[in-house]
């Protein structure tokens, strides 16, 4: 857990949201991606020293869409920035914590990302996400 | 909103969840610290780029203990370190956002907060934070 990598916020209109966080708060948008494998349509915004990223589901079969009809918009999770994803994750589940998946899944950006079940993390959310394989800076 | 200072986390009990912080996730507690205003109990725990903000209601006076009541426990607010506080406020004003509170109010570590209207952010509790009367660095 190195640092906060991004915080993920779900949305129902993108583009909407999108206009919120740069012409209201005045923030920079960096990009805008598809993740197919999740079904979600994602925007990241620059806040300085972590980005948040705006969730937008592309179908039902999204995790997202799921959420918006439970809990409405609103915080998802948060992501920690790591290398060696599954190193991580073995420890964790050394320690007692359960992780949603047994190996890491693809992410935006090209990362590699796992999930922390939220009961172990008392409610929250939070998200492995390692980009070490692209060898981008983080 | 200069970056996101802290991430505002509502729990149940400050001490356990503490432990979870630094023995699970191998995180360091920076401090604990009662805001009597806001009747909350609060620590502090360094994710490197921003702080993770714990929080444990003294008392059902507390925005928290509603918090808890009404959501379980879960992430609370993301707050943006800013200076000028009174000005971004009224910017955001002026830009239909509406705050909580016409004046800001006393936050944890000397801090002077408002918080906007998480309607008006589509579902998410923004902090303004400013330390900058205190001189600390942001």
């Amino acid at each position: 857990m190195e640092k906060v990598d991004h915080i993920g916020i779900a949305v129902k209109n993108l583009d909407e949201r999108i206009t919120y966080y740069t012409e209201t708060l005045g923030l920079k948008l960096l990009k805008v991606e598809e993740v197919e494998s999740q079904q979600v349509k994602v925007a990241f915004i620059d806040a300085g020293n972590v980005k948040l990223e705006l969730l937008e589901p592309m179908s039902e079969k999204s995790a997202i869409y799921g959420f918006l009809e439970k809990r409405g918009e609103g915080i998802h999770h948060v992501a920690f920035g790591v290398t060696g994803i599954r190193e991580r994750m073995a420890e964790l589940k050394e320690k007692g914590v359960r992780l949603l998946s047994e190996e890491p899944g693809p992410g935006a950006g090209g990362a590699e990302v796992a999930f922390l079940h939220p009961k172990d993390s008392f409610g929250v959310l939070y998200e492995l996400c390692d980009k070490s394989g692209k060898g981008e800076q983080k």
